[in-house]
């Protein structure tokens, strides 16, 4: 093998700056949710919606066998904030 | 604005998908990183590379306008964990 440890890091960081960018991305759209979710007088959470994106999201992990725990615990963590960022944004202007 | 939340779902479900697919990949990295550390007598933490990695996060996460805490606590679940699985590996070979 011709694996050199920081070679493999600089894979790393460069793969971790593209997860940076996607996220700082979805960010974005998810705002735009919430301005939507706002003056549509919507809930800032949605139980079918987010049920949707988990099974797809299990099933997306075990095709590419990605452990389906870590991908469920990575998702929750970025929609649990976006409900939060949903709940302020509503908060603001009532 | 034309934004309609189904169009804006469904970019979120493509952005969602290639997150899924960095990550697997990140895995498959680490993997091999386990896997040298292993074979070279390294300890599963690195204290230094992780102060890296998060000064890195944390300044490209600011010039994206992406919340630092949001950023670290998702790097930091993903961290985590490969120190787990660097653990098992090297549990496995002894």
């Amino acid at each position: 093998m011709n694996d050199d440890l920081n070679d493999l890091r600089r894979s790393l960081d460069n793969i971790d700056n593209a997860l940076l960018y996607l996220i700082a991305e979805r960010f974005r759209l998810t705002h735009r949710v919430g301005i939507y979710k706002r003056d549509n007088k919507l809930s800032p959470v949605d139980p079918q919606r987010e049920a949707q994106q988990f099974k797809r999201i299990q099933a997306t992990a075990s095709r590419l066998g990605l452990d389906e725990t870590v991908a469920h615990n990575l998702f929750r963590g970025l929609i649990d904030e976006v409900v939060e960022q949903h709940k302020k944004l509503q908060a603001k202007d009532s």
